[in-house]
């Protein structure tokens, strides 16, 4: 609770991939009395592209800068402008961004693109996280590293990332040797926006964020931190400096990064000498946001998916093959962060509505919309169709990017709102999958709060869930659980709440209306799921023998069944 | 050759599923003189459907006498405005039918539906082939005849049909007893219109065509004709009456079925006592109008195909596995007759277009010409795509209706006309299918020669089928090949040619456009065929263990090798 009224209020500032938001919260309730929105206004909606090379994705970081300005100073400018609102009650600003985004910095920690001299370099620029021009360096690593006497690849699934630091890095260093040369130091984005707003962006005596470093730098204290000086030379030799300048240990969100610097506090109109948290992955604050805690599976579904789950410290925990992470820390400092997800979600109803919806859905009115409506009337089972999920890969649990998507039972009247009703199901299935991989290894699921925008404003969508998942499933809230949860990281350092648990019983909560699984669709479904795993396990695993004959009929026979009623 | 100039013309009667043709030809040369085409009335487009019941298709036998005096008296008419042309030369007619449609008749060989006590039954109409609700019965039947000690199955692929002969009447005497014991006999469409128009339509002096019989009533000499007393007797003791009621031998269309009645020459404006031959079905006219002979491959293509070749009796043919008949004569007199088909091919397009092409494509102008011209831009193997063509099932060589449809390779980045190339592909590959199984059971395939409305229309669809199955595709010089073929047999038994081979020679060609493989095309279309046969087998075949994994993997691979160029 918070422990007097002079500690009323915290910001949270959430960097995602095209934008920046700013939220002023009320540390009692969670309540939101003000925010800002800054759209970063470099290439295309905030990222730089390379005609030649669909898999580059950068960013200017001078938008990062300019946003903080921008998007807080605005947020304050319309808090001060509620009577219950006074800006000295303002205790601590949380940070979250998106992640793994890597920027190459000089000596004094500031980014090689705000250098004139770099700024014709893509590769000065800061590297989005879904930037996979690395993916041969990240099929080396993860090659090197399943043959290393350290468990490197299990805390990230088994296989490591081209979206990730060291790949990145390391193909900056054999495609762009200049600007490897010329970066003293590599700081992922989370890492430097709280640097710079407190005024400390030494590479050598920055914070570092353990969820940054755990999840995606493969940091882990079983093997002291970073990978080996030796594993890392094996990859490139001049690696082994990127590791020596990156001096601090990784610490989770709950601690300070640095006071707001006199410079930034006038840009944005704070008192000087706020408590800035250690920065975190937007996906893991937004965990928090939403009231992730042990037993809490938080989905945040938007394009694409992130599962997170915390799990104790003091009970052992084995490694769950396919999981992205496990990092003590990265989402609740004490726990274990465990983060999980589904490639494409959003992205695939985008697809199908961009690409395969005929006039009937799309001339008039929202697409989602038209589609759903007609959808809604599909009984589970009656379309006679299956898809798999993996228009974009296949994160969680299979953990690779060349799968594809997969749609059977089409007959010759196979219409679109079903074969839109069997890519939402699909998409369950897939949330399913992540579910019993995390119960199959003794994290128990009691609970699944569902955030982002499709929890927010799809119950059609959130109702298959319920049915294919056979659990209620509870939405969030908050619409904005990323920035809610920096402001608990800024309202804990702020000495509002001792700890994280604290505040978020406070701060978050779920809205009343829960959708729960209606009994004779959860039936139907579990018969599908069996079909959609033994498709899944055909096409995602290697030497997995299988007979696939039955799949057709099995689904007529369903078909057929649901049909007569 | 024409032995005179006094006999110079003969008529194709052609019946459809929606429509009768009558056309003029000229014997000389098969050009077409006059043409006239009778929609049926009844019905959907001449179908008479059940809204409880989408298997049910039944047809009117009324719509075929009014269809049959209309449109030869129409296309006579027309005939008689060409110079050239004297209704005195006209020196027979032959007649093709949909099939199997059997319609069940009384003492005198009337149709019961003519009868005014049996309107109100639909059972009392003619079965139209395409006709489903006697799947239950067919299912017996053949797991009957797979015990028999005549290879019963052998001729028909080893599956029997909902679609055919005794399937249909065996459901009539379970479901609709009364019209089944109002049925003194029943008779095939294609023996019914010669029987009516000639006169003769007693049960027991009907001439029975081998085409009807051998492929769908399991009519074969090596069993004395249909199946035993003893057998149809353990399907229903009432078959048995069937049976005895059908007197004659089952004879090829070189065989004169009778003589125009007066009653029919009067009512169509020609002579009494011209030649009419015994009927067979449309696809095997079709293949004699289109020009087959040994090692000729004819593919008539509409919403399915039907494959059809011919080998000679001199030598022993062993029975193809998945082949929906293998009867003496039926197509060519004096050889076997090969019928081969696909369920669904111009409906599987006519499908996409309906059910899933965005406004882009059908807003203006035929969609299926818009989608074709961005489909021609995209490059084999481009898209990562891969389909099965089983929206309808598979006639051959799976002989499986509860097959379905199949796609795998969609990112989110897949398009319509990627998706509508793919279906193209994907009948194109169940074609090759077709191919290498007469091939493999000893009947070569020197030549292809297309007909039907897609071979006509749409060389984007021929040019890849030249690719997929790495052969020259030929089109059929005559657009109404079944009706050509019909009046072909009508020039044979007018005594214009000895037999039908030398009636082809005169009447029959190819269009002077062949679409020929492209080298590079087929090469990777010879890579995807491959990954269509391992999902063919895998969805297709009963007990069939195999690994998919590769098969995303494959793909993409192919893609990104294409688009590299």
């Amino acid at each position: 609770m918070a422990k007097s009224s002079s500690q009323r209020f915290s910001i949270g500032v959430d960097y995602g991939t095209n934008s920046v938001r700013a939220l002023m919260v009320d540390v009692t309730d969670g309540s939101e009395i003000a925010s800002s929105v800054f759209n970063y206004p470099s290439g295309e909606a905030g990222v730089l592209l390379d005609p030649k090379d669909p898999n580059l994705a950068r960013q200017n970081p001078a938008d990062y800068i300019q946003g903080f300005y921008t998007s807080v100073r605005q947020a304050v400018a319309a808090a001060k402008k509620k009577k219950e609102f006074q800006i000295e009650q303002v205790v601590g600003i949380g940070i979250d961004t998106t992640g793994s985004t890597p920027i190459p910095v000089d000596r004094t920690g500031t980014p090689l693109a705000l250098d004139p001299k770099y700024q014709k370099d893509m590769a000065a620029n800061a590297w989005l996280w879904k930037d996979h021009t690395s993916h041969a360096e990240a099929a080396e690593i993860t090659a090197k590293a399943a043959k290393h006497k350290d468990a490197y690849l299990t805390k990230c699934g088994g296989t490591y990332s081209s979206e990730w630091f060291w790949s990145k890095i390391l193909h900056c260093k054999r495609t762009t040797p200049k600007v490897f040369q010329a970066a003293y130091a590599w700081v992922e984005m989370a890492d430097y926006i709280p640097a710079f707003v407190t005024g400390n962006t030494d590479p050598h005596t920055i914070q570092r964020s353990i969820c940054a470093a755990g999840h995606k730098a493969m940091y882990n204290d079983a093997w002291d931190g970073l990978p080996s000086e030796r594993f890392l030379a094996s990859l490139d030799k001049d690696l082994v400096a990127v590791r020596r300048r990156y001096a601090n240990r990784a610490v989770p969100s709950d601690q300070i990064a640095g006071h707001l610097s006199a410079a930034t506090a006038k840009k944005v109109g704070l008192p000087v000498d706020i408590p800035v948290s250690v920065g975190a992955f937007d996906a893991h604050m937004g965990a928090v946001g939403a009231g992730i805690k042990r037993g809490t599976l938080v989905k945040i579904i938007g394009t694409s998916t992130c599962d997170m789950m915390v799990a104790p410290m003091d009970q052992p925990l084995v490694d769950i093959p396919g999981l992205c992470g496990i990092v003590p820390g990265s989402i609740i400092p004490g726990m274990y962060g465990l983060e999980a997800g589904q490639s494409a979600v959003g992205d695939i109803f985008n697809w199908f509505v961009s690409h395969l919806a005929p006039a009937e859905f799309t001339a008039k009115g929202d697409p989602h919309a038209n589609l759903t409506r007609a959808a809604e009337q599909i009984q589970p089972g009656a379309s006679g169709l299956l898809a798999l999920d993996w228009n974009n890969g296949n994160r969680t649990v299979l953990v690779d990017p060349l799968l594809t998507g997969l749609l059977v039972g089409q007959t010759l009247h196979t219409s679109a709102p079903e074969v839109y009703r069997t890519l939402v199901e699909a998409t369950a299935f897939g949330g399913l999958t992540i579910i019993n991989r995390f119960e199959e290894y003794g994290v128990e699921v009691k609970e699944v709060i569902n955030c982002g925008g499709i929890a927010e404003k799809n119950p059609f969508v959130m109702q298959i869930y319920a049915d294919v998942c056979n659990r209620p499933m509870k939405i969030s809230r908050s619409a904005q659980t990323c920035a809610l949860g920096a402001a608990i990281f800024g309202a804990v350092i702020g000495g509002a709440y001792k700890n994280v648990e604290q505040a978020q019983r406070k701060m978050t909560g779920v809205k009343d209306k829960v959708f729960r699984p209606v009994k004779n669709h959860a039936a139907v479904y579990a018969e599908l799921y069996k079909l959609y795993q033994q498709l899944h396990d055909a096409f995602g695993k290697a030497n997995y023998r299988t007979t696939l004959h039955h799949v057709m009929k099995d689904l007529i026979a369903v078909r057929n069944r649901v049909r007569k009623g």
